[in-house]
């Protein structure tokens, strides 16, 4: 989730040219106003190619938000993909199709072997709907523990397990809340500490759910005392839910040198080395076109088919699919979590090297980085980042802040993202601080 | 929802031919238990076009099942809007985008002038939960009242509400149920009595959810006692939710002879002289594309907004408001409510004309229709149901049972079903009655 700060004020309107002014107002007299607009001059974009979108003016801008084109906007063997589906059949999961048995295959193949079953949803949403659906079903538990500024989705039950939507008033009650592991921070002893007031207040535990890079939380790609926190989960009966929604499908970079976990893992968990129960996926799955999955331990998906079937009219439709398998074999076959890894390694350096007090930490894994702004006595500067961002905008480079003091810029762009293109953020980002100080 | 009894059953699969004896079994083994097929004898289909699909052996069925590609399969400026979309662009409603706010203003034109937002997801059952998510902010209450056999989609909070998927006892416990409206039933005094109900364990109305054309209920066109359930609720403080999911999108055939009514209207509400304050949008919507939506009372919206923002990665993105306005556009511009109305109307009195005692009541509107299959004491026949399902089948006739007893054949092709088609499903079904007399 991008901070409100990022969002263009509705109460400002009379700044903005006449069109995108008009195209502001029509938006929200027929979309309503629950619906934000980044950047304090909201961008119209007409096209999109590789790691860059252009506006109506044909200006480039280099796009380092958006992690849903994971292989690139608009990539020619996606996009033909989905047309050649779509002009053949789009149809739903109630007849054999070889060609989504085969994606479920190939899918479940990048999964330690435990991990035996996929079941197919329209977004990340309903993927952790599902999620922890079959979690509740199978633990017979109702308690869930999620970080303190998690973002997991919105539909209603997954509203209510996301603090970063509407703050702690809005979770559910049997929501109880851990740190992100920022320094100091001791995972396994918060989530005993949760469990022991889920336990107190009478509540079975059903999940302990993670976003595996900590996205909303500010980015955090090392969390040691998360297995601590997944062996306290499952001795008290729970499961654990691995979020990859956000990190998954090689965004963190191949861990070839991780010699002894997961090596050649698409997947934020193996990073933690950590095997999940359930693993829900899907922003990047299908590089825009609307498809997402759980994956899970087959006796969790049998205990919750002894309760009801399950079907989901668009899920896992053959388009979706299609578009899934291609997004997949182009992940594989340009080898971009290995390049997500070495761009991400050099960028993650030059952004370290940044001579500039006003940047604190830089965390990150391949493309997936955060970088702190603070004060001069170090603390969270939200409107400093607000300003970086705008000022950012203004020349062309695309990006947001996140964490729960909106002060973190979230860099994580598609993955064919390359050198010259971190070399260009960086100078930006340089230079945008320098107007400032 | 088609009933269990039209599902192949797992342990029959040795009857099956190797091929597709493989693909289940390789099919379970990846997706898992909660996934059902269609039919004793599962159907592999490869290609589609307009009413018709293809198998691996290149027979043709018609489709008289799927009421998704509502503008026929594989149409091919639905196809192309799709494709030079995907080429261009697939991003999200943070930025602006005109033809979004174009499909916006254009869908919102075909409802009645109070519902005046929309906001996009990707299924209708991320619509419906949004659309409760709305009606519960802004009411202040939680209680929900469905109709008893209702299916309102798979989210955690709707299959709460669907007794359909799991039973009453699957039911949260701010639900209550009233009758569909079939002949002898007052729905003004069954949501009375619901109403009643929940005020007596404390609990305050959010709404009444109906779809309006009760299809898992068994199909009923007619709701005589609907503007008096819609009052009750309203008076209780609570809204009522159109649930336009499955009769939406000129399905009921257009209302031109309805003078005082919402002439040339495309929903199902119009039908019944209703005005929503909520109305939820999926299946046919894109033709398959995964785009749903939520209509609003602009007052709701602004409830919803107070309390925080909305945004759903997928939801409304470019390509999937591409498909949306190809298939509005060709909805309109090839008459399909009208032709709807016409065939539907013809087919409608054929199916009556059929002289056979099995055959009970046949109700319909446009092409939405079910025919109610009998024993001889007039009781539902569930057991001929599913043998005249799995018979049409071998006679390349796709369509499925519906309603609480599985007796209701439920007949909703694609839009551009035509008289020939009519014909030869009738012909069809009076031979594969005549076979089991």
């Amino acid at each position: 989730m991008a901070g409100p700060t990022s969002y263009f004020d509705p109460a400002s309107a009379d700044r903005l040219d006449p069109r995108t002014a008009e195209l502001v107002r029509r938006r929200a007299r027929a979309m309503g106003n629950a619906y934000r607009l980044f950047y304090r001059d909201p961008l119209e974009l007409v096209r999109g190619l590789g790691a860059y979108v252009w506006d109506r003016d044909s200006t480039q801008y280099l796009d380092v938000y958006n992690n849903v084109p994971s292989a690139g906007h608009a990539h020619p063997r996606i996009v033909a993909a989905i047309a050649e589906q779509a002009a053949r059949l789009n149809t739903h999961t109630r007849y054999l199709d070889e060609a989504t048995i085969a994606y479920a295959e190939d899918l479940l193949g990048t999964f330690p072997a435990h991990l035996g079953n996929v079941m197919f949803t329209n977004s990340g949403s309903e993927a952790n709907d599902l999620a922890l659906r079959i979690a509740k079903t199978a633990t017979g538990g109702q308690g869930v523990i999620v970080t303190r500024n998690a973002y997991h989705g919105v539909t209603t039950e997954i509203a209510a397990i996301s603090p970063s939507l509407g703050g702690p008033g809005s979770l559910a009650p049997w929501v109880r809340m851990i740190d992100a592991p920022a320094p100091g921070v001791d995972l396994g002893e918060q989530t005993a500490a949760a469990i022991a007031g889920l336990a107190a207040a009478g509540i079975q535990p059903a999940a302990l759910i993670v976003d595996t890079i900590f996205a909303s939380d500010g980015v955090f790609p090392d969390a040691a005392g998360l297995p601590a926190a997944v062996a306290a989960i499952r001795a008290a009966g729970g499961l654990f839910i691995a979020d990859e929604v956000q990190p998954g499908f090689g965004r963190l970079g191949r861990l070839n040198s991780d010699a002894g976990r997961q090596v050649g893992s698409l997947w934020g968990f193996a990073r933690h080395g950590l095997d999940p129960d359930l693993v829900s996926l899907g922003k990047p799955m299908g590089n825009g076109h609307p498809v997402a999955a759980v994956v899970a331990r087959r006796e969790l998906v049998d205990a919750f088919a002894t309760r009801g079937r399950y079907f989901a009219t668009f899920g896992g439709n053959t388009v979706s699919i299609a578009a899934a398998q291609a997004t997949l074999d182009v992940v594989r076959d340009e080898g971009l979590p290995e390049h997500a890894a070495a761009v991400g390694g050099r960028l993650l350096a030059a952004l370290r090297e940044l001579d500039d007090p006003r940047i604190g930490a830089v965390r990150g894994a391949g493309l997936f980085i955060g970088v702190d702004l603070v004060d001069t006595n170090g603390r969270p500067d939200e409107a400093l980042a607000l300003d970086v961002v705008n000022a950012l905008r203004q020349r062309h480079i695309l990006l947001a802040a996140s964490g729960p003091d909106n002060h973190t810029l979230k860099i994580r762009p598609p993955l064919v993202f390359d050198d010259t293109d971190a070399t260009r953020l960086v100078t930006e980002l340089a230079a945008v601080l320098k107007e400032r100080s």
